[in-house]
């Protein structure tokens, strides 16, 4: 089967619903684990890093939730495929660069994903949508011990789960959430929260993790320490820490609304304008704008208009998801002109947005 | 009668038409006098100015073009009526900052405006629409003769009339038209335009003439020498080479339109999408936007929409006149954003552009 085929769909993924995803988007939990009798990927030679891939592979699969899933090796995907999995959230960059040897088995859902032989032998992370840590790690830990059960890993008594660099070792855990905070933008406090996050000991991010830029104002936080902090408290504390956030940026959209109402419904009204009305865009003016009329449909300010049409453009106009849906090679320009036909098409029905915000508040 | 009672309104203005004022928006001829028994105004102590304002007024007001003039001394205008009289290109802003002893007169339709004690002693201009540099001069050169008639005009048999800075002797004249130029200005060869020009001796210009912005891209075109040149052979040469800047002109629009269409198309959407949504905009931003919708409509990208709604909101949108709007003392930031609800309110009814031009070419 081919990987297209197996995917869900940009609308489905969009449609699905969690708590407070009204500013969070997405929960994450990953491990990394790694078997305790072959060498590390990264100083693996290739006979080694198959040998690992031909052991994790079949007993990845052999797990119940994994039914049916996708299973595929890294050099055997196109380099179209491997974009949709980044932009989707399901591989990493880096793990999209790998040769023979290393691999992915995606459960049905794209709930659970499973990369072989990245930095670590395992790196296996179960996604929802909202914020819903507790349940996806509740749903991680349950598939790393139903695993463990198959595989030997590397585990020292003092150390906890060793791993190819320190800052994973111990737990091996990062608990993450993508916020959606254009309100702390807007506001100019964004650089100050992250402040006070990181002296919590935790991360701020971009939008595809390490190193990467904030474009539609989605920020990552995640846990830094994985050594002398239990796993369910790693997650409670980042759930304090994220149950904050949103506060400060539900405090932020009602104070710019007080104070500053024609700053955000500028904003807010160029962004409807320009994407509806722009014959050539880039990707990330494109996530910038829409993280706008996000806010604009968070405010009531466009009736009748669901979030799930700005949800499916994020992912829909993404690079990968656009060449998906064309026959022809795209350059990055001709992208740029079918993205910005795809938002004239898809807004064409969407009214300007109202002049105020509703009364009795949002929708 | 209040100068805001005399002038003709912003509608009525941009209802004017003439010939090629698809690219040519107006046309200008002004000559430079002085008396020849007063000093000039630069050096005159405020005397001679009065003395001189008191022989050069009930001298022009008593021409027959000048039946039922509006005629005031410059330190008798409110402020905001000085500024509306600059955006209406009738008078300098060097005029404006002028005190007593200064003055205006203005003909009933506005083609002919007199100020008295600017630079020299009399500064006459002749506006029409459109390219009719010729009628422009004849009026301009009949109300000059006849004035002769009736004041002593300061000339020299071998330099012509005597002006305070040498680069109006002779003749005194400053014949100019403006251009609206965005597709030369898309096409980056406004540069290589201006140069031409330039070596032609004439001057390329900014909308508020020597060392102003060129906003909204239009452009002044105008003479340099006023020294050894008769005036007819200045209008003639000038006519001439407007001509050419015009076919450039209408080359860049159709080389764009047939090798770049979706950067017009773009450009055109997206200023259509600003100033349809914005809540704030700036007069510059405005100007620059107007632009590239008067080109969508030259482009008959906006059937049943007449270029006159454009040419209006040009004229509204500026400080003075959004000033003159509103009851209140507004700031620049007011400005901003009563320019932006009057934007929204004017284009509410005008259609998102065309996907491309239509068949057979522009309206």
């Amino acid at each position: 089967m081919k990987l297209f085929e197996f995917l869900v769909s940009p609308a489905e993924c969009a449609r699905r619903r969690g708590p407070e995803d009204r500013i969070v988007t997405s929960s994450r939990v990953r491990l990394a684990r790694n078997l305790k009798d072959l060498p590390f990927p990264v100083w693996a030679k290739k006979p080694d890093r198959l040998r690992a891939m031909e052991r994790i592979r079949p007993a990845v699969e052999s797990l119940p939730v994994m039914k049916d899933a996708y299973s595929e090796s890294i050099d055997r995907l196109s380099s179209l495929e491997k974009q949709i999995l980044v932009e989707r959230h399901l591989i990493s960059r880096e793990q999209a660069a790998k040769g023979p040897g290393s691999g992915l088995v995606l459960s049905r859902d794209e709930t659970i994903s499973v990369m072989i032989n990245e930095e670590d032998h395992l790196r296996m992370q179960a996604l929802l949508p909202g914020l819903q840590l507790k349940e996806t790690w509740r749903i991680m830990d349950q598939f790393d011990t139903r695993l463990e059960e198959k595989l030997p890993f590397a585990f020292d008594r003092k150390l906890g789960y060793l791993t190819a660099c320190p800052t994973n070792l111990g737990t091996g855990i990062r608990v993450s959430a993508m916020l959606h905070l254009p309100g702390l933008v807007l506001n100019e406090n964004m650089g100050q929260i992250i402040q006070s996050v990181n002296k919590l000991g935790l991360a701020v991010r971009g939008l595809y993790g390490e190193g990467t830029e904030a474009f539609g104002n989605i920020f990552q936080i995640s846990n830094q320490r994985t050594l002398g902090e239990d796993e369910n408290r790693i997650v409670q504390r980042l759930e304090k820490v994220i149950g904050q956030v949103i506060e400060h940026e539900e405090n932020a959209r009602a104070t710019l609304l007080e104070r500053k109402p024609k700053v955000v419904l500028n904003h807010i009204g160029r962004a409807y304008g320009i994407l509806s009305n722009a014959h050539s865009i880039s990707s990330k003016e494109t996530m910038n704008l829409l993280s706008l009329l996000r806010l604009g449909m968070d405010l009531g300010l466009f009736p009748g208009i669901e979030r799930v049409l700005v949800d499916e453009l994020f992912l829909l106009t993404q690079p990968g998801h656009l060449q998906l849906q064309s026959t022809d090679n795209l350059s990055a320009e001709d992208r740029d002109l079918r993205r910005a036909d795809m938002l004239r098409e898809r807004l064409a029905g969407v009214k300007r947005p109202l002049d105020r915000p509703r009364e009795g508040g949002p929708a």
